[in-house]
């Protein structure tokens, strides 16, 4: 249940870590974009594992493959299906873990639930389902890009102790991916590389946070009074593995401030009506106010890692697990696109919203 | 659009804050269950206006009516619709506005996306719509409490900067409701409501930071992918006015720690499977682990402050403006009630879309 | 559970027959829709019982009351909620029904459903709730009738064995509205008039069926797969109490035909495309084709009948009811404007689908 | 938009007629439920083409596969998707109909809602897209089956003027499948066929009516107001391509009978509550009453007939269009599974959606 997500522009995705496929099947999208398997497949590749050495190295090429949906070129309107064959599957390397619950992991939660699990890299509980999200998230990106002056920006801002000092707007794309963390600030970037190679080799992980800017948004954005823009963005990230926290504009920090130093004066800048400050990160009131919108998201370290630890079995007795080869050490460079994807398929979403209640009747325009 | 919140069991609110009423509809309450008004009355009571010198004093009895869905003191099944009538208004308190855009309040968003708003008390945008959710909260609660261990208790954790000490579980109910702060910790309470005190004779404003557990939450509530319990839980706290951040377990802390410090080690006690550290705050891949839900919630300094503020207006001129009169110097205290009111919503939704699932045909039981 | 209709333009209903109010609370209304209660009365008046002798008696004057969403004389965009309070309760009059189950009725369904139910009137069963539906559906109709070229028009066609002759096009509203029956024949009407007041008399009741002709429907408006035009409509339509049946276009009688003899032949006509014939009932693979939407619904006789009838009781024993005073003989002069309310609503959701996906971006225009 | 169908345990379908595939993900499957390809593929039989002489020709094995959510013969609780490729396909065949309008096919409102439309076959309105319903159905039957007492039977009552007598309950399933046509009365089945036969020989196409039997469904399942079984089974068969009308119980001949005629009565048989007829179809006020569920569909004449017929070209120039090769005369027989399909994806969500509001609660049991 719940596989499904957004209330216009919808996707459903399907797979675990080691069975047949990871897919997803794109539903409402608008009939008549230009749309080929590469478009996708540039978000895919960001989000591949292999990409580097602080990546896991497990050998999937991660080629997306459209089932429906796209005629000569085009987008029909109907829904687009996309499928990813999962190729390096080691069914033997879980053995151990038919019967052992991995500290952190969902192993147990999901064994309480269902009754059973996908024993084999978590199953439905692996990142791998976000390849789903990804390939949709290309399309939604698309539609963006494409037809309006939305555009969307994430990067890692901290990993463990080291933060990248704040930016006052988005950065420049090519800066982000311009190192293999994904942070625009070259030498933090390198700060940050170090620290998860060394974690890496000591068969440790960690966190961090990544920050995403989406410029660009014209006012109007978002539906109070469940569905605000920053509650849709939050449960989009919240969804993600191993986010433990979400927050817009000020955040907690902004707790510390007092409304006269917090409120955001409106003042006319370049002709146009503006915010002296951004403190409310882009959202008054649930809705969009056309400065930058822009939130944070805190991952955790990741839970596999290559030490021992102690944990129990299905018959509740005392065991111990050790991480096996394969994993990230860090999830954050390879949760950027995750993000940058999730953001697009709330602001089509939302725009799509928007324009149905309040711009297609002729009352209106 | 999407003034309704939850799959089962589902939440219709209305009201603009100087309208007729405000209220809400609940669909998919279980029939049977025994309730009055005076259930629902009970929370309100502790969300209403004029509780202390450190809420607004706006004179708002805030009086249940039921509609419709009890009968004969029991639930039918059937919607239940539940009104409050509006009673202090002022229309004439909130002239100025109509022409100005207050620093930080959604008017300017409100009219960039409907064309139009309602001046009074920032009409829908007003925490008063929060009484519908009061109200469903106080049905959902008492489902809980008569049909499932489940307990919740939310608590103010901190105001601006002052922070009580964290604690390991929840804490007593009577003592959160000890103190007009709603914080549980007396000394720190009575800091708290000093400072309060202290901004609102200065006209300004602060935030601060509500934690909320759940205790006896059994494992595997939580709908993978999209509806994870956090992702849910993040999402309803996240449409809370002025809220800026969620966070649940460790959150943006956790980000500092290794892999090997923040895994929960699997173990047995008392008979059962639970964790030595509970950094995942009772989440694991989006199902609920057994262990204590906990998660927090940033709120901004309250927008309204009774200082000179420069704005714009409606034809893009620079102008002034100054909080009148009645306002919360800090929302926290009030909005105590209605984090546990959504918290309590969200997880019968998740109790009855498990047992859906994976409990209600025979090959499952 | 389901008291909610409609994707972006919702409804949600309230209220048993004889508790409080009946009600509805209305979501995604388009802002700046020049909006008053008489707009809505209008509709009801339509609905409300003892508009002649053909109809209960019940004395309800079905005053509508706006609670929120309206401002100034136009909608904001936020849920509009509508309030009816049920005056004429009779309570004692229903003891009898405590213990029985009226044949056709449906007590027995919901006390094996819920467990206990509202006896006064059918609680929730009665048609009284479709109040609010007629509200809601006058909002939608407004819409349409401003901002759009479609039209709505509904009537009786057939009353027990009295059939008016097929027409090929919709006709004049004023005609319908014309005698008692909302027959737009004069000289049929009359004949139904008489057979219903007929059977009024003997306590018995009848049915028939009504007809609906949408015109002036651009092309293109349905959703495939699942929400065809025509799957939501019957399920609007089969919605409504005493429904049995819903027929679009040619209907069963179609299965006469030969597909040589059925299928609708395009030709220009004035300049535009359309087809030769209209067996299709305005649709073509669940989306509008531009020709006149017609379809027809089916209810059967009132189940309410003032003669002595066998039954059981709570205890399952044997025992006998029969009906008292007020009824419907036949419910289909009242059913007409829920029919149009009925349409309405789903032409205004799909109004707003359709230029959300296909509309709203810059690359669609 | 629409291609997802249900609440709880829902599909999402995908798949243009000569795309790379028509498939399916069905999400809210319980876990635990024993599955494998077989039991899908047995329902994908009974649907396909070239079954006999009077269906279409096209060359398609319709094999299905599992791409996810079933692991080591149980299903994970996680979505399944299964995948159909489309094997016979003629791209040049359809060159002709690129430019011209199918009279009573989906072409021009195709085209006029998304502004292109896949050619070949008819795209995605080819009643190639109910393989993936028939796939989800086929779970939701075994379902059903190993889980609850609900069975299901549909069948061909009429084709073009043919039609079997009434049966009063539900006929054996085995005497269905005995012949081509699908009705369960051979010598009428023979005149069936025989017609069929003849019209394919002329190049014509009939249509007919399929009734549908639901038996040991317990009191209870429907969800007032606008879930009604009757709205949702209602709107699942007019969803079915073709299809032209539901009615259930007596339907539109039921407005012939007197309420003293056509009120069910209730009575003791054998121990339980009962009603002496069923006029009503097994539904009171929308929900079921214990008696068996019946309703009837029509579907129109196919709309492929090999027979030049007078069409506009997307030009809007008069021109002429003659049907091609294979093609169904009748599509009733292979929508005899489509329904069933269909019905079991209603009921298993009924059942648990009823479970999830009236049974999963302490108080409750």
């Amino acid at each position: 249940m719940s596989s499904t997500f957004g209330k216009l522009f919808t996707l459903s995705t399907w797979g675990e870590s080691h069975g047949g496929s990871v897919g997803v099947v794109v539903d409402g999208c608008p009939a008549g974009l230009p749309l080929c398997e590469a478009d996708v497949q540039k978000e895919l590749d960001r989000r591949k594992p292999g990409q580097s050495k602080i990546t896991t190295q497990r050998a999937e090429s991660d080629t997306v493959s459209f089932f429906s949906g796209v005629y000569q070129g085009k987008t029909l309107g109907t829904p687009i299906a996309m499928n990813v064959v999962n190729q390096d599957q080691r069914p033997g390397a879980y053995d151990e873990m038919r019967d052992k619950f991995r500290p952190s992991h969902a192993d147990y939660s999901y064994q309480m639930k269902y009754g059973l699990r996908a024993v084999e890299g978590g199953g439905r509980s692996s990142a791998r389902e976000t390849i789903g999200r990804v390939a949709a998230g290309a399309i939604a990106r698309k539609i963006l890009t494409l037809a309006t002056p939305i555009r969307i920006v994430a990067y890692v801002e901290s990993i463990h102790g080291i933060r990248m000092p704040e930016l006052s707007s988005a950065p420049n794309e090519e800066a982000v991916e311009a190192n293999a963390v994904r942070c625009p600030d070259a030498d933090y970037a390198q700060q940050m590389y170090d620290l998860i190679d060394a974690v890496r080799k000591d068969g440790d992980s960690v966190g961090g946070v990544i920050r995403c800017h989406v410029s660009g948004c014209p006012a109007g954005l978002g539906e109070p009074i469940f569905d605000r823009i920053e509650a849709d963005l939050g449960k989009a990230m919240l969804s993600i593995p191993a986010a433990k926290g979400f927050t817009v504009g000020s955040g907690f920090e902004g707790t510390l401030l007092k409304g006269s130093e917090h409120n955001d004066l409106f003042e006319i800048r370049d002709g146009i009506i503006r915010t002296k400050s951004n403190y409310a990160g882009g959202t008054l009131g649930g809705i969009t106010s056309g400065e930058e919108l822009t939130f944070r998201i805190a991952f955790k370290p990741t839970a596999t890692i290559l030490k021992e630890q102690s944990t129990v079995d299905l018959s509740g007795n005392p065991a111990s697990v050790i991480g096996k080869g394969r994993h990230d050490p860090c999830v954050l460079p390879r949760a950027v696109p995750i993000v940058e994807a999730m953001t697009s398929l709330v602001l089509v979403d939302h725009w799509m919203r928007q324009h149905a209640q309040n711009r297609c009747f002729e009352f209106q325009q």
